[in-house]
């Protein structure tokens, strides 16, 4: 695999962007042009990072941000306390769905990738306040991502703030059955703009690569997670990543990833590769639909499903 | 990894027996000694079989049955067919829950590994009648097991069947929705017998091995199954493996895995190891209480944790 | 009101049977004309039966019949143990739904008028076997109809058989759970039965004025069932006799009422009036589409809503 | 029925507040003494009220409320308005469940008698802010009422406002669901203060005199609600009043009725009497221990049950 097979993969998928539309619940999102796809491929082995087509495009990191989000409040409170309070579970509901905690007489989220769970997570990160919290998530994105220029999209944010009333009513669920014990109005702030952020594959990539070099990044050598919870994390990236398509995802593809409706899909494949992927037009499901069939394509390519 | 080393991983997991009780909803069940603890690891790399304790106790199959039926399923009907007719979803729910396929207003069963999609699985295999059907199931699991010895344990299915209403209720409740086309009566019939095997972890231990080996036997280098059923197969055990603990197992152990309420534990690591497990307390959730730690102690002294 | 009224209020509501289709799951319902449209209204203080319309056409009792089987197994068992067995509640779920006993933990169906509280019912009746438990019923619906014609139609039952799985689903399922105690296969035949036989709009009112005359048949004088019962019965069918659409019902006609997909629809306006409508095209809720404005019309004509 | 006779009843019933306890989740709820038990009954035949206990102690009105908010929304908007806002069907779940909106695919709350329902009506109220809509239910309250001492009990507001997490998420996830139009904070702030309004027996006895009498307070012979909405709404007492005990009461009792954990009682008999209970022990499921058993006692000595 070099830059030029790469190409050849987002020319052959290119068209796939047809299949999908982009996000229109909000401005911001639904006014990015569907016509584009990149790839970064950060190769572990070779400490190399090959790419293709719109790699250094800024696009919402949106549920791609419960990675790092996750990684941050494991760093600021042990694995122990976060799985206290937020489960490992899929759960064969919808993302924002709220019926699967009463449902089950569930005392905690399901997973740190539903809202519910993510928004949980983001109530564990350290901070003084909301502001705090979020420049210290701000922070960490821009080391893990090995990227200085990654910033609040104040535009995304407003929009996410004034249509979030689901993700309120998730929050306010979990606040009345004390599955989280932070003010809601601050978590919830610090979570819309953790969505908010942009980023481009590139840094997606890099990301990924520290999780798939056990928490070092293969750039500097520096450890930036612990080994275990890149582990924990990557397991729970298989089995929840892709919301109720996890399961057809984990078939057909079969490497650890995380979607985002700005069109980001991150996969990192244990000890080889990071893998950041960009396409905004998107699936039923709301995963990139161009971006899914080049992930295919190019797993394939690196004979990477971990299944196989 | 020798034989010695795995007979000191089984003394020091022996007593977590002790947090376990044999499952009791079938006499032929509930007369199992709980003192039993076996696991014989199939090492890919050195093609040897590695043995300790109670590896040639005969036991019941039950659910680890799943896995053989399904991999004869794709054998009969291929692919396409087999998961067309059932979704490879994690659920949240039970094993034998019915309320998965109602709520979410499912035309399919929503994973090969509850109760519903087994029983479907199961409705696919080839045969002129009930009779037929177990045949080749019995004698593909010979084959696949590469245990002769494996027979039907008539007080467990004549028990299986008379308290099997639960499996009845989910069979007619995808009858009626056009979920399956089969004759229910016969369908349950095969079912019902083929959870009611008596096989040995030595043998599962060599299932799995054939899993993790591509489809391949590696004992006479054969092949039994495609490489894309094996690779499936081992996704659908990471993401549904272990029924609503599929999740948590995955975080703490990361290897694709399937249970039984036998005390049976099969995991099939790609291209490194098989491996059977035997002990037949359970825990709460319905999984080996010793089994469980003992391979969960084992993969880690075998560093083969695939997320790691 | 007089014959008369009561055929301009047929002639007013005929054509509202544009609107439903008749029943289409069993070729021996499916065949019958839509265009007919009958009342029966059994006044109490005249003591006279009102007639208009198709009022002596023999149609399907089919869920109608849950009236006559719950009295009949009150007599048998008295109200404490058949209220034991199964709940008062209404369900919110359709008249098939398995999803509501699982979803709250449930031990008893909801109701005696969904489909899963009616086959536990029909459990309840004394007899020997299936048949003496269906010749029971059928002696008790002809004389509560006043009606010795009334005969099983065996077409529509050998159909009803047939088509019947998710019914045995709802069986297996309570069976399975200790819910009922009977043989699955023999109350199933009763309950297929006891829902195939033939009646007409004016047996049905003689039904509903023992109900609404607190017990008594007006037309000889004779108790046939308790006081108590009959006033929880119409109670019972004001809060759930008609499914999921109860509450509307209740709101929009206000009396208690039971409806069947053979196009009968029963009412008992508590010491006033038992009322039989017949029109086989149904509403897309399962109620007959003519029937219900007819019955609409004539509460109001008769100022018989009991919340006015 | 006289002074003495409800004297008589009051008194053999006064122990059952031994079988519950005062609602304890805001200290204002807590501190209330048990020990209280009052019935007052107005019989709309001789135009009198009659009284036994505890009658002019004053108490928070919590859901019952919803009765009065409900009228005057009605009066606001029109009876196609509010019932195109909100289902009038009877739930099977808890009153502040969450998932039965999502679970049927619900595009309105399922009744104004369970949380959700009731808040999506206080948002149909007129008013400029949430000050003016309270105003306007308070003065509401004091004229179906017949008394002007109705207060807001500002401790008992707090507190609901304070602990009022499950409400807010029932009302973000009618927000998100495009379920109701107005301002989340404002419509809460309302319904927190219509919760939290004193009352006495002999008030609630006179508001349940006005729906009995179709409308018209029998005091004074003035028309305060049309006799249509008086209709509607003692029928969705009687399928959804005591949430998912509804048709437990139904069946026992047999009045339109209504709860509140205040330990207030309403019942509204068609054409004969207007009764308010008050005994603030509560039973299991939220409702006035000895409240129950004095409203079913004086409903049989009143000879009221409505399906009699």
């Amino acid at each position: 695999m070099n830059d030029y097979t790469l190409k050849q993969l987002v020319d052959k998928n290119f068209d796939y962007y047809k299949n999908g539309e982009v996000a229109n619940y909000i401005p911001a999102l639904a006014e990015v042009s569907p016509k584009q796809l990149g790839i970064a491929v950060y190769d572990l082995t070779s400490n190399e990072l090959m790419k293709a087509g719109d790699v250094d495009v800024r696009f919402a990191i949106e549920s791609m941000s419960k990675v790092p989000v996750l990684l941050l409040a494991i760093k600021d409170c042990g694995i122990k306390k976060v799985f206290e309070t937020i489960n490992t579970e899929p759960t064969g509901f919808a993302f924002n769905s709220i019926m699967n905690m009463e449902i089950n007489h569930r005392k905690h989220p399901m997973n740190p990738f539903v809202n519910a769970g993510a928004i949980a997570t983001t109530s564990l990160i350290s901070g003084k306040d909301a502001n705090e919290k979020f420049e210290r998530i701000l922070s960490f994105m821009k080391q893990i991502c090995d990227d200085t220029d990654i910033t609040l999209n104040k535009e995304i944010y407003l929009s996410e703030s004034k249509t979030g009333d689901i993700n309120r009513s998730l929050a306010y669920y979990m606040k009345g059955n004390q599955m989280i014990d932070e003010e809601v109005s601050e978590t919830l702030e610090t979570y819309f703009k953790q969505c908010s952020v942009n980023v481009t594959a590139t840094g997606i990539a890099k990301l990924a690569a520290v999780l798939a070099n056990k928490g070092i990044a293969p750039w500097n050598n520096q450890r930036i997670i612990s080994e275990e919870s890149a582990t924990i994390v990557k397991s729970i990236m298989t089995t929840a990543g892709l919301y109720d398509e996890s399961g057809e995802f984990s078939v057909h593809v079969g490497v650890p990833a995380k979607s985002g409706v700005g069109g980001g899909l991150m996969a990192a494949i244990p000890n080889s590769y990071g893998i950041g992927v960009f396409s905004p037009a998107l699936d039923k499901f709301g995963n990139s639909a161009a971006g899914i069939q080049l992930l295919k394509d190019t797993v394939q390519e690196l004979d990477a499903d971990i299944f196989q």
